[in-house]
């Protein structure tokens, strides 16, 4: 199940990522248990420490040295009375080995960070436009080359239909820019439409977003990089053929840059943004004023002949192909509570400057790349060819394709901000492996920035880092998601009917089908240029969510607290007992051969006090005897139980034995005690039969059997 | 150190394989301390045990059903008052996917056997003569066609002196004979040159003939099928393109037949080996009678060109080639507790008449190949050429070939026998590792046995499946164990100084300097032909086997069993202690969150009855704080200590927590009780943290930590 945004308190909902999130509190019904279980709880000594636990510190603060190793106890410093706190250098692991390559990760990716400097910075308006509409904005140095590279394939007769599908676009980038306005002031913690979605039209439809949203996240990841290396390969044709190389090393920037926990500074975003801006309207201006000197009558295009016919199929999948310049709208509303006081309507009006400086980019665009007789080539993007033509001499030129390419990768970087936060919202709800949970020592999502990277560096070198042929996988994945999200609207006005609702849900219908309409025509219009990888994939990451989800569910419920019976305090069955006083033990302990290290296990086996069984396996009768033999002169302190293996196995009799001793006493935890040789070399180990590794792998199926390991550890 | 034989009972020296090997018996000092400690050892509570260790079974046998599993209680039965015999189910894993590979396996290699089916068998002379004749007599089949392959580089007029190198080799082979001979009544228990360098020229010489004997078992395995596979080829040339797939598939039919321990069962040598013999005498009756014909004048061989000058080193290669016709003499001396007894005085007669056969055949075959006028062509034999030229038409062509083919398959199947008992000896004695003590189900040494194949393979492989090829790898490593086992009589004698010690020492002092010779001569004619990777590999597998020994030596010094110390029974540090009064405990039970996995370990640790402290880690101070109160609401039972880890980190500050405790209480054992959710599905572990299997990675190295493991075992 999504979690509702409003339960709870606000840091545990909606869009704030907590270092604590790994540990969720108990639900009031779990508390209530662990009382009962408590007023039960009886144990026979109650045991004084012999040590004292907090180590002798009492508020004293040793300054930890950075280099060089402390020893163990100076690593901890108290802060208050039954707490310690671990310094930095308690994170070192204990080997040579995986300390130097922590350092050397250190040394890359900067100290680690405490959980104390997470931000929950608030945005500016002005800052939040820059930051939020990167990926938003950036789309307009790919859109219009898009759809003119479908329509070219009609002959250059087919460009002029440019314009009226622009048209068209403009019309869907507006409903949809109102619908998503309308979700804001709903969702005030934040409305992603994973969230959304879920809320409003079951698990299943926030899950088929989420999953469209990775699949929009990845791709905005390949598509960004795959046209901002364009954009340079463009104004450098000499780096051309080292594209997907190129992109690829971005690609691992970006995961190195944001595995530091790079935070989501404003300020990197700002300028880039506003000179790509300022550059994109400085070449409408002064485009506009030559095509003026022409009359604005259009420059006809060079002749390309036709490779297709012009049908309503092309005309579709330009439009598709064209709507890819709306992706990253759904920005601002992910970040609601991001933004200062008040936040709803600050972000709505951040929306609202967005996407008109998106109509007015997008659509101007179209016009002067019509008026100036342009078409898509393959050595250089449209854009490029634009600012050629429009600027032929001076830096005006380099400017533009520097401010683009840079613009497209701070949107893939937005990609990297999002992916991770995604699959911490899912894992939250048990959708995804909580292990996107947890915060890396630099305070990010590690695990979640490397799938991205993972996943985006793939699909870019398998798609051969060109922008044209991953459009038709991006368009599916995230009109799916924006579909999605804006029916889940239809459904939560009708359900509030609060003020005008009847206005809002119109409006939101709208956006929904124009979106649906999108979707539809992307996944069959492109459906074998590509959009097939993703109507398949979809399906499955829901089903992968779903079986992940289940999986959790049956760990919780295994794991839930029940109160303990209250009649018998007699003993249970082994693995059903929570208290103390209903635990009985046997001691084994496995004797291959008497020696420092199997008399150690044993002395620690009869130590606890518990009833100890000492068990060989011979694989001769002979051998048996002899063993017998050293046993009765060591004492014969310990009863000792034989069993010949004529088969000379050792692992598999001794495994079936221990079932049979559980089978005539369910009701005893069996305690398995070895011995285990730590080797100081890894090629030792093939010269050690790993005994306790194997037999540890053979008894953990079996219920209430414990195995306890005595390491031995050799000086060499 | 090798050991000495005669040292100790018989069974346990000397060349008797037991299965019990992998168990040595205490030595009288160690039984002596054995005793001491148990004297001083003492239990708080004797314990009665809570169950019947003897699974209630007395006398009782159940018929334990072949197919289906039984219950693990029926899977043992009672032969004496303290000993269970486990039945062959006992063996079987306890998944599912195990017990269908096993069952598997036994399809194909057959039901496992007891130990009690171990064969003493002795052999009777005409047994022994074909089991241990076949290596030796099977290198006639390439021996002298070795020695012309280098002859006839100096082209055709070259290969007369065949003869006189024949001659040479037949004293060579009678001197090492003879040499091999003395041997025997020295060394009644076995005379491997392993064991006689080791013996009498220190444990260095022992591990090079050990290094040279592996070589040689490796390469009679590829050179036999080699030659086997050449022997069939050249009688059915279709088969030519196949020949390298058709050894490599041989080799996995010897491999899988040794694997299902198929005894050496002198049955199935005992017919091919005096086929062959007598199809070779055959040969050359029939051979002598045409050449009689011809009133003995040589046939001139065709005309060559010399593609090399006939210097002194082409005919020193082409001595050494020849040599290895001698390969598998040794044998005799390796089986000597195999005959019937008189054992020594049998295995020198056996001796004697196989080298005076080797003597005859090969002569003879050299004086006939030399009058047939024949050369060494790729796509034939010689000895197929002969047969032809002999038996132009009739069956017995296609017989010759077939019984080489098969004698040559045997020769090849003897090193199965060999180096597996040489790796057991070695490991014995702690030169290699100890796995190969152990007896496969089959009783047959599985991994020595798939080392071996593996091994031959790979060189059969890499050397094209030519046996003109592999020669020159060949002679080094057979003349360097001859040459040590040969030394080391000499100094034999020279110790004991018995009856008649100065000519039994000059004889073997002749042995040694021929050998010698012949080595020298291999490594340094054939030097750059392949010779070099033996002198570079024996060195290195020498040094292998010290490291491993010194391994092992270091290992059992470690775990070698000392006194208790007299004075006081207070604790000692962690690790010294052997005594249970001396174990101090204190239980450690990390605690993550409170559910039923964690309540389990802490109820398991507190039942224990020592002392117990939970940690909780906890990545913020917020959640320190909200532990601390569901810990109280629990009723506080155990004392908590909280330790901050504000980098998120779980694994690193709690394994230096535990080392600072360790620090402060250095003579406690500490005992880390952690649950471990028992998956079912492997998919299901990325899922997981797996913080079980890290902490115990993190903890093994702290002295006088010990691991407990509580399985909890999902349902679904």
């Amino acid at each position: 199940m999504a979690r509702r945004p409003g339960d709870g308190d606000e840091a545990d909902s909606g869009t704030v990522v907590t270092p604590s999130a790994e540990f969720p509190p108990l639900a009031p019904e779990e508390l209530g248990t662990l009382r009962r279980i408590g007023d039960r709880w009886r144990a026979d000594h109650p045991g004084e420490l012999p040590i004292d636990p907090t180590l002798g510190r009492h508020g004293g603060r040793p300054t930890p040295t950075r280099f060089g190793r402390l020893a163990p106890i100076a690593m901890f410093r108290r802060e208050q009375p039954d707490e310690l706190v671990a310094t930095e250098p308690a994170n070192l692991p204990g080997t040579g080995f995986g300390r130097a390559l922590t350092r050397l990760r250190r040394a890359v990716f900067g100290p680690p960070l405490s959980s104390a400097a997470v931000l929950y910075e608030r945005m500016r308006k002005l800052v939040a436009l820059p930051v939020l509409s990167s990926d938003l904005l950036s789309s307009v140095a790919y859109g219009p080359e898009a759809m003119l590279a479908v329509l070219v394939l009609a002959g250059s007769a087919a460009l002029g239909l440019s314009l009226p599908l622009a048209a068209g676009l403009v019309l869907l980038m507006v409903a949809v820019g109102v619908s998503y306005r309308q979700t804001i002031p709903a969702y005030p913690h934040g409305a992603g439409s994973y969230i959304v979605a879920g809320d409003n039209l079951g698990a299943g439809a926030g899950l088929t977003a989420a999953a469209g949203l990775m699949l929009d996240y990845v791709l905005t990841v390949a598509v960004s990089v795959a046209a901002g290396v364009h954009a340079i390969t463009s104004a450098v044709p000499r780096l051309a053929p080292f594209a997907v190389l190129l992109g690829v090393l971005v690609i691992a920037v970006l995961l190195a840059g944001n595995l530091r926990g790079v935070r989501t500074a404003g300020n990197i975003f700002v300028l880039p943004t506003y000179v790509f801006v300022v550059a994109l309207l400085a070449l409408l201006v002064v485009g506009y004023l030559r095509a003026a000197g022409r009359s604005f009558e259009p420059v006809p295009p060079p002749a390309v002949p036709a490779a297709e016919g012009l049908g309503l199929l092309l005309v579709l999948r330009a439009f598709a192909s064209g709507a890819v310049s709306m992706t990253g709208i759904e920005a601002v509303s992910n970040a609601v509570p991001a933004f200062r006081p008040p936040e709803w309507r600050n972000a709505r009006t951040t929306l609202g400057w967005m996407v008109a400086m998106l109509v007015l980019l997008f659509a101007a665009l179209t016009l002067l790349i019509h008026l100036a007789g342009l078409v898509p080539r393959p050595d250089q993007t449209v854009l490029s060819q634009l600012a050629r033509v429009t600027f032929p001499t001076g830096p005006w030129y380099g400017l533009i394709q520097a401010a683009t390419a840079l613009i497209l990768l701070l949107a893939a970087n937005t990609a990297f901000n999002d992916f991770p936060r995604l699959l911490f919202f899912m894992a939250r709800a048990g959708h995804a492996p909580r292990r996107f949970l947890h915060m890396g020592d630099r305070l990010a999502f590690s695990d979640g920035l490397v799938a991205l990277a993972a996943t985006a560096a793939l699909i870019f070198v398998a798609f051969g880092g060109y922008t044209e042929r991953l459009i038709p996988l991006y368009a599916v994945g995230v009109f799916l998601a924006f579909t999605l999200s804006q029916a889940g609207m239809v459904i939560h006005w009708r359900r509030r009917r609060g003020a005008g609702w009847r206005r809002r849900l119109a409006l939101n219908a709208v956006g929904a089908t124009l979106s649906g309409l999108v979707l539809v025509t992307a996944a069959v219009a492109k459906f074998t240029e590509g959009a097939w990888v993703v109507v398949i994939a979809v399906p499955l990451l829901v089903l992968l969510f779903h079986r992940v989800h289940r999986h959790y569910r049956n760990l919780h419920a295994a794991l839930a607290l029940h109160p303990p019976p209250v009649a018998p305090v007699a003993a249970g069955p082994a693995e059903g007992e929570e208290l103390p006083q209903q635990v009985r033990h046997l001691v084994v302990v496995p004797m291959a051969r008497l020696n420092r290290a199997s008399l150690r296990a044993l002395a620690y086996a009869v130590s606890l006090g518990q009833p100890t069984l000492a068990v060989h396996i011979a694989p001769e009768e002979a051998e048996a005897d002899r063993f017998r033999e050293q046993w009765r002169a060591w004492g014969d302190h310990v009863r000792l139980e034989t069993i010949v293996s004529p088969y000379r196995a050792v692992i598999g009799p001794l495994a079936h034995y221990l079932e049979a001793l559980h089978d005539t006493g369910p009701e005893l935890v069996l305690t398995v005690i070895v011995p285990e040789v730590v080797l100081r070399r890894s090629w030792h180990r093939p010269l050690h039969s790993r005994t306790e590794q194997r037999l540890r792998r053979a008894l953990r199926p079996l219920p209430g059997v414990v195995v306890t390991s005595i390491p031995v550890h050799l000086t060499e």
